[in-house]
């Protein structure tokens, strides 16, 4: 039996080959076609810390820890590959994260709106085909997104609800309602597994994940080579991150509009614990089982001024200024979510937001000259209304 | 300003570029890339009414009504193509037919099904971009299908519906639950137009469209080069056309498994007379407007009876015989579904299917060779499970 992570290069990809090595005896494979890093490049940006290529990555892991883990590059699109990766190691969990994440990057023109679907959808719809063929008994934990819910004005629960209407009964999935065309891509995601789960029998695991922010977990720090990746520009850097990062070059905290926009945070180490959760307890075969992945709920003008509190304390004199929204979605709403089936589970958060982001703070000001370097790239130019404004 | 039909040459198309000629004094403009031809003719099949090639219909259609009907050949994935084609026509209502509309054919394989969502999908995402760069005010009347919403065991609305949740109240998109990866294509243009209405202001009518049937409509009469196409095949042919064929050469008419399974209908006459509708009465800019298309509602086993009563009178000795279910669906069901929008725009049905059943044997019969000569081809060899079964 193998692990494999889909989209080992990213953010949470490599810090999860390496928890899997670390935590499990069975083989772990990784794969990549490293376009998260390209995708970065194009927007003018780079990772703020300086992540290694995969092969020194892999191999001083190795080195110091003695473990494995295993590489296969290859492009999800790519249906030839995906089948023959899945007939060679006939995976019992495969954790797919090899998705363009970023709804700036999909809103910038037509071309790029699709290069998002057909990296998404397509990629998600060949690795289906593929386990129906090959691992038809696999655990597919798939990456989606809170965002998928939008905010419906009604409190959200985990994937389905039972409602009562005109009378009669049913559990229905909860309506999606998609803020932009990667948030979408990720409700098409999640229509297609659920289809594959009633009709093939797959199980799988969608996960609603909350905004991850964090440097580091307990194997990134176990050597400077083995540092994940944290973007800043305006498309691939979240919230929290990106405000991390300013208050570092004391480049004032930039909230959208009123920043009343509210939703779920974890840090990325609780992001691990989650995922090895979920392996250690698959759903039954056929079952689709939705969780929604976070362990905090803060508005962005809270977090704004939690990274002003603690870098303050620090000497940093952080300001806060809220730009015009680049994006159209409700900057006041009803917000309540929730997260208990992680719970239930055996999972339990170890980290809040505010004991983390000092030690972001921490971890980024080493490399406050790369931030500088790419500052242009954390004021936003891609609008909802106009895509890309040159 | 002019209106537009992608999917020109389909089987719906076709009928509403002649419609739209004889009842609108606008230039019309068709487009389709023949696709619809060319997979048919993949799945070892042929429309068995003998269709003319483009030049050919519209020139004999002006000869015979001196009325016009511009055509440009190209394809909705390429996004050039769509962008001058919005640019230049500037429609002031574009009928998007343009899409794979087969469920087996969507479940062959990984290709297929991809193939389905590349020019489903990517294409209207291409329309949606052009659309706002520049039509902004033009009115999309997409086509969607009841399929959308699958089976959910309460009452179907049109599109959204008012729930009470937990103590709060909201107006929600109604729960999506298809049941093939060709359904799940409908759904994902649907959360995708909805999103770029909401975004960008777009005013569209996004039809649940019932199973349509028939074999004429007031225009394809007029001349036996006008007549629109007519598929009996597994993937492109649909129930009821499907049952009058089989009729014709004493095949017998084949519902799936139990035959409960229950679906809105509309003949193809009050199809045209649906979008006329709509056309008229397009709905506010910004506004994503749902409406369920059919007229009537029956169980597969009920057609097939209807199509034996029918049949018998005119000495054809029908006989009805299950087969075993290719499809993954509930064969008994709850199906309550609303239809009451396009009635209230002004829409009158004209045809019941107990009418329609006797011409659509008339027509029919003298194409009896080409039935038999693609009588293969009806009886399914693709498995929701399997595939393709070779």
């Amino acid at each position: 039996m193998t692990l494999m992570v889909l989209g080992a290069d990213g953010y949470l990809g490599w810090p999860l080959v390496m928890r899997f090595a670390m935590k499990y005896d069975e083989p772990v494979v990784g794969i990549d076609n490293f376009s998260r890093r390209r995708r970065v490049w194009e927007m003018g940006s780079d990772s703020i810390t300086p992540v290694q290529d995969m092969a020194v990555r892999t191999s001083v892991f190795k080195q110091i820890t003695g473990r494995e883990i295993k590489f296969e590059h290859g492009d999800m699109r790519d249906y030839e590959f995906v089948e023959n990766l899945i007939k060679k190691y006939k995976p019992r969990a495969v954790v797919h994260f090899a998705e363009i994440p970023s709804a700036p990057y999909s809103m910038i023109d037509a071309k790029h709106a699709i290069e998002t679907h057909e990296n998404n959808v397509n990629g998600t719809l060949n690795l289906l085909f593929a386990l129906k063929k090959f691992a038809p008994d696999c655990h597919l934990i798939k990456l989606g997104t809170m965002g998928e819910y939008g905010t419906p004005g009604i409190d959200i629960p985990e994937g389905s609800f039972e409602i009562d209407y005109r009378g009669r009964k049913a559990t229905l999935p909860f309506p999606r309602q998609a803020g932009s065309f990667y948030h979408q891509t990720k409700v098409h995601d999640s229509n297609n597994i659920m289809l594959a789960c009633k009709i093939w029998g797959i199980a799988s695991t969608d996960i609603m994940q909350g905004v991850v922010y964090g440097t580091r977990t307990e194997e990134t720090t176990l050597d400077p080579r083995l540092v994940t990746r944290f973007d800043v520009d305006e498309s691939f850097g979240t919230a929290v991150n990106r405000f991390c990062a300013q208050s570092i070059i004391n480049m004032p905290v930039t909230p959208y509009g009123k920043g009343g926009q509210t939703r779920g945070y974890l840090n990325i180490m609780d992001t691990m614990r989650c995922i090895t959760t979920l392996v250690d307890k698959p759903p039954q075969k056929g079952e689709y089982r939705v969780v929604n992945q976070l362990t905090e709920v803060f508005s962005v003008l809270q977090i704004a001024q939690k990274v002003k509190d603690v870098g303050d304390k620090l000497g940093l004199n952080v300001k806060i200024e809220s730009l015009q929204n680049p994006r159209v979605e409700a900057e006041e709403h009803y917000y309540n979510v929730d997260y208990k089936k992680l719970k239930d589970l055996g999972f339990t958060p170890s980290k809040t937001m505010d004991e983390s982001i000092t030690y972001m703070l921490f971890d980024l000001l080493p490399h406050k000259q790369r931030i500088i370097e790419h500052k242009e790239q954390i004021t936003p130019k891609i609008t909802w209304k106009d895509g890309l404004v040159k």
